[in-house]
């Protein structure tokens, strides 16, 4: 994603984005030199801060304070990085964001208990939030994102799964936690019962759309655009939704087969690809993906106007629409 | 440990007991086939479910309530829980309680996300209790614990540490949870201040004798007692507290020399081990425990007289004078 467009984009947020970002740095310091260096590192790793971006936006809606909703911003991006630190362990995922992993450069167990003690501190940071509401949304959140690693698992590699499996499991894996940043916003700003719903399935769907491009530019986009090779989705056997609509296919199916067997030679990879990115299968990708951004501009539209209203539907046009 | 005599002294507890192991069996199932083996396999696997029964008895102390403090007593167990699946994946421990390990029946990612779900599944439970101060020792638990899993892996290998080094580390593996099961227990029930103070303290103090008799059995007791080859913390490279009292004997000192560096013969391993079993290490290490003890126990006197608080001292003291 373009980092520098998207920073324009909330250029409103900055000095409190700032606050975040020394928030975090506090957060993951300890009393462990081997886990503040590891937790440094993923800190300085970066990344777009597009869900403390939406805890904020949404605490407009409410009687807004950084010193409050700072709590729900590093809690939500906490659990954030403590979900890639353990998918990194898992997926034996050798590079993100184009720097080493935590994983590569130290090991398993202290990227494993790295992750925990993020969890750990997301926690921590919630209970800060009178309300006792914030605590359930974030620890059922937790609970739904763990079960969807774990279906991950199960549904890899099986291609006779629905379009409906695709949809629950990127529910689980990205909607959900974006979805909590903004409700989670909401709450913790005493925003009223109706404004909280609308937040919340705003970054539902938001987050439905965005895990779909994701998914289409991981097979649309160049090596160097996504930082990893493309394709890799599909060749570490997770089936995606432009996959689903081309698997029939009579030219992709048997590549694909061979692909998900691990027998592929380099040459039948390459093929598979630009077969499926030739097909009209990213196209009905990307019609389910607007789908899904048109929802959620309608939750939107249900907001009293305002510039944070304002800056919610350029996020969304603009995560929806980005090219890599 | 005894099993059945261990039953035998909170027999008080049986229907209460029963109470939460059906809620445990709950709170492990998810619509993941997969998480449910594991967990199940997990629940089957049993353990003493000491820390629950430490919350049922603190709870004792203020207004018990079954519907309140199950809540308590399944999110400390579900920790519990939680961390042995994750020690599991880092030790590449084949056996724990002579069964198989969730991570040598399945692999490392599903144990990891198991873990995490349990971990999520514990704050969720714990966020049914309304007073938000329990969920702040919750989760300032949760990050002792990950900081002390790493500090254990910091400390590895590593003899030139001291008693003080040692008592830090097993505070936050051990004493810190057994700790807060008391302390969250009479929390729960609104017990007073002093009460609250008083059984968080004897829950410390119970948590370090204890696991200073963990560590002086690692070394005594023989494979068959344990479930486990005898020593197994010093193969692993753990530096407990027998062994800084013995690690200056001229002749241990070599041996354990040979030992940490891994160049050590089977031979020598069990000269090792003998020549600490015969050292008086073991018996300056059970002082230390003792010492603990007895302040558990003072702890515990100053509450007001009751079968809960006779339970509290049977329980103490069985658990740092048990034989293996």
């Amino acid at each position: 994603m373009d980092k520098m467009k998207l920073k324009l984009l909330y250029s409103d947020l900055k000095s409190d984005l700032d606050v975040i970002e020394k928030e975090l740095a506090t957060a993951v310091n300890s009393s462990s030199h081997l886990l503040n260096e590891a937790s440094l590192h993923l800190l300085l790793a970066g990344g777009k801060r597009i869900r403390p971006v939406f805890a904020l936006l949404s605490a407009k809606f409410g009687n807004y304070s950084i010193d409050t909703i700072k709590n729900v911003a590093v809690s939500i991006e906490l659990i954030h990085m403590a979900s890639l630190v353990h998918d990194d362990v898992i997926d034996d995922a050798e590079t993100r964001r184009g720097r080493e992993t935590v994983k590569a450069q130290w090991n398993n167990r202290v990227a494993m208990y790295t992750g925990d003690f993020l969890f750990a501190r997301a926690i921590e940071y919630i209970t800060v939030i009178e309300n006792t509401y914030a605590h359930e949304v974030l620890s059922h959140t937790m609970v739904e994102l763990c079960i969807g690693e774990i279906i991950q698992i199960e549904d890899k590699h099986f291609l006779d799964q629905t379009v409906r499996d695709y949809l629950r499991r990127i529910k689980r894996k990205t909607a959900i936690l974006i979805s909590a940043s903004c409700e989670l916003g909401a709450i913790a700003s005493g925003a009223d019962s109706k404004t909280i719903r609308n937040l919340k399935q705003f970054g539902y769907y938001v987050g439905m759309s965005f895990q779909i491009i994701d998914d289409i530019l991981d097979l649309t986009s160049t090596d160097e655009q996504l930082g990893k090779p493309a394709g890799s989705d599909l060749l570490q056997g997770n089936i995606t939704l432009p996959i689903l609509y081309a698997k029939n296919d009579p030219v992709i199916a048997p590549l694909l087969k061979e692909s998900l067997d691990g027998t592929i030679s380099e040459e039948n990879k390459h093929k598979l690809l630009r077969e499926v990115r030739n097909s009209d299968a990213i196209n009905k990708a990307k019609q389910i993906s607007n789908m899904y951004l048109q929802k959620a501009l309608n939750e939107v539209k249900q907001l009293p106007p305002s510039s944070a209203k304002k800056s919610l539907q350029n996020i969304a046009l603009f995560m929806s629409k980005r090219k890599f």
